[in-house]
């Protein structure tokens, strides 16, 4: 892989660290360490911490743990990084020799430094056509012309990738095209999940056209309802939620070229507050990526490593299996619940694209497009009721004089005794538009 | 204030946040919402979170509480916000009407989101000649030309910023300076302190030419000894340190103009692991900074802001004084011992450039420049004793051929008791250089 190709102006301007040379010696105990630039610890404001989980088990951080929670992070990720580097080999088995992971700030901050790690303005980004809409912001903001690509149930369309890059080979810009950005699970906004067999098909394109595959995967975890083509859905789905052990086909897991990155999220399936997450794939990719956390997000709070380091441990395989499990079967309840609450208010009005089989939202196309986004926001306002408007998710740039898109996304986001009311007045939205 | 002249274009094409509009819809709860992303708080891992304070006081997050901090960043910053607030108001009295502030993910991310809101590649910023390497390597990776200031055992040299921007005004590049970026107080890497008449001398003459100032200020809350000029300092520096009631000026506190981005950190006084901090100044300014925090670093971490939030509001005022009085003797004791280690092994291989009044760093001048980095970093391995190469914290290109500066940082990471042996291995580190 000729990263150099891929590497943005920023990534390339990024000074090696004064510290690499520094950390072996800090690391000596017989060494006499005065160039760090820490506060005494023994000022730090906490002795101790404890918490009670859901399931009535108790952590604690010991007297050493707490210190550690409390300093810079490279002191604090060493156990939650140890569990994932299991954790990613167990599920996603890289074929990679030299693959490596680092922990991140949160899923947000790391498809930030994707960005800034290859994006130069200018530069072009091939984006499923709807897609999560702050990544589009950010894209936006670092300047990315995005290429939209056309999705179906199962998700990207790899025809659609194929005649992109054809296209712009014929126009000789292919060499402006940094990245493939993705979400390929659970999809936000649409719900779809990518089809086992389109993952080669698009690695396969990926390498034919040299771009790198950013595969944002934070609803890898969520989901609630087996695969198309695995063997649970065989089963007519009947055998319950994936839990750990059947998640299915990842662009990692086929990578062995080195050309994704992958971004996880714990926001999904533990909780958003912790803000941590981590991103792997070949080692280039990584330490660049660490090199730029470095001097932005430091890879994440303290703090929370070690709370989620600790939670995990005490889990163990069975016990992130039983979590999982209760989480992708509230996620299925919810989502049987709301597409039944779609069903039975929406009527001619408002059209559910597909039952999701992972994550979080069920994308609906409208029988009327909105005149505008104020349009829609004020009918919201008056049936009391919020979606989040398709616009806010559509790469394409709209045609001059068309606001907004024929769709809205839906979220599985309050309790399933909302839904009813909630659909019933959707619905009475949708078929008042004008 | 013309900011759209000072926006970068990556702040400029950032897009308006689509939940800028839904947010009221999302806090009625007459509203049914559907637009959220969030997974279902039932299953969030913790149940109950405790801290037991260094004063034996505890802490402990009550049930509605240990929700929010597993939320996403904007239900759980209320507490620390209002407290922000509160002591941004006290402690610096900002004359601007419209001021306002935002939490930040740590002191590292908040540098990392004012580059990106104001520097383009090419664009010019005042720096001190020596700086923050963290900081150099994140402006060097935005591409901003480097224009170093000399300064002296009172801080930067108002004359010296005075030169810099007559000569870029007279190169017809002046155009192209959007920020002087200072640490001024206990800065880094030199132990000075802006003396308190040059804030308004610096001030006036970032208006005359136009100028942004980034206040980055992480070592405000470690002044261990009373500034020149202060009242403190006037009797003798004998009534002990500042806490929080002397801490003297700041950009932020003479800002009329909206020309100030101030940023402070937890990481200095608190502890670095919660990875928190705060930015004040304009409001266009924050909200800027916010929006774009909103695509990255999601303002830090929820589980953080909680604790320190109720920790601060536990302590009260005169909890944080007798923090910060704590805080300040010990780095007081550690600066004097270090000092007195450094007069006693040095000898006249090593020059102390001054006793820091405030925070953490002894700038040492080498009688003899080391030949290469790699020959520093040789004699540390032979001596055992790490000090952090001067070169590291160098804003000025170095001439061909001249790989080091005759200079080095020594800081009170250590606890005292070791000073005495580190200071004899880096006197003969010192003297031994060829």
């Amino acid at each position: 892989m000729d990263y150099d190709r891929l590497f943005s102006a920023r990534a390339k301007s990024l000074p090696g660290s004064a510290f690499v040379h520094l950390i072996p010696m800090m690391k000596d105990p017989t060494t006499k360490v005065l160039c760090q630039g820490v506060p005494p610890d023994t000022t730090f404001p906490l002795s101790s911490l404890r918490a009670t989980l859901k399931d009535g088990s108790e952590i604690a951080l010991d007297a050493e743990e707490v210190v550690l929670a409390q300093r810079y992070p490279p002191f604090a990720w060493g156990p939650l990084r140890a569990w994932l580097l299991e954790h990613v080999g167990f599920v996603h088995r890289p074929p990679l020799p030299d693959w490596d992971l680092a922990v991140a700030a949160g899923s947000m901050s790391s498809v930030d430094l994707a960005l800034a790690a290859f994006v130069d303005r200018g530069d072009i980004v091939l984006v499923e056509e709807f897609s999560f809409t702050a990544s589009i912001d950010a894209l936006k903001s670092y300047g990315a012309e995005l290429v939209p690509l056309a999705m179906d149930t199962s998700g990207l369309r790899p025809d659609a990738l194929e005649a992109a890059c054809v296209k712009l080979s014929a126009e000789g810009r292919l060499g402006r095209a940094k990245m493939l950005y993705m979400v390929p699970v659970g999809h936000n906004p649409t719900g779809t999940t990518l089809a086992s067999e389109r993952y080669q098909a698009i690695y396969e394109l990926a390498r034919r056209f040299g771009l790198l595959i950013v595969e944002d995967d934070a609803y890898f975890y969520q989901q609630h309802t087996p695969r198309a083509g695995s063997p649970g859905e065989a089963s007519g789905g009947q055998q319950g939620p994936p839990g750990l052990h059947s998640l299915g086909p990842s662009f990692l897991s086929l990578d062995v070229d080195g050309r994704v990155l992958r971004l996880d999220s714990f926001s999904k399936w533990l909780a958003p507050g912790f803000r941590l997450g981590w991103v792997s794939g070949a080692r280039p990719l990584v330490e660049k990526y660490s090199a730029l956390a470095y001097t932005s997000s430091q890879h994440g709070c303290s703090l929370s490593m070690m709370l989620v380091g600790k939670a995990l441990q005490s889990w163990g395989q069975d016990g992130l299996d039983r979590h999982l499990r209760a989480l992708q079967a509230a996620l299925r309840s919810r989502c049987d619940a709301l597409v039944a609450a779609a069903e039975e208010h929406l009527g001619d009005s408002a059209h559910v694209f597909q039952r999701p089989q992972a994550g979080m939202f069920l994308w609906v196309r409208l029988a009327r497009c909105p005149e505008s986004t104020e349009a829609l926001l004020a009918a919201m306002r008056q049936h009391k009721v919020a979606v989040l408007p398709g616009s806010a998710c559509s790469v394409a740039p709209r045609p001059q004089g068309q606001a907004e898109v024929p769709y809205v996304r839906l979220s599985f986001a309050l309790g399933e005794e909302h839904y009813g009311e909630a659909a019933r007045r959707f619905g009475g939205l949708a078929a008042g538009l004008p």
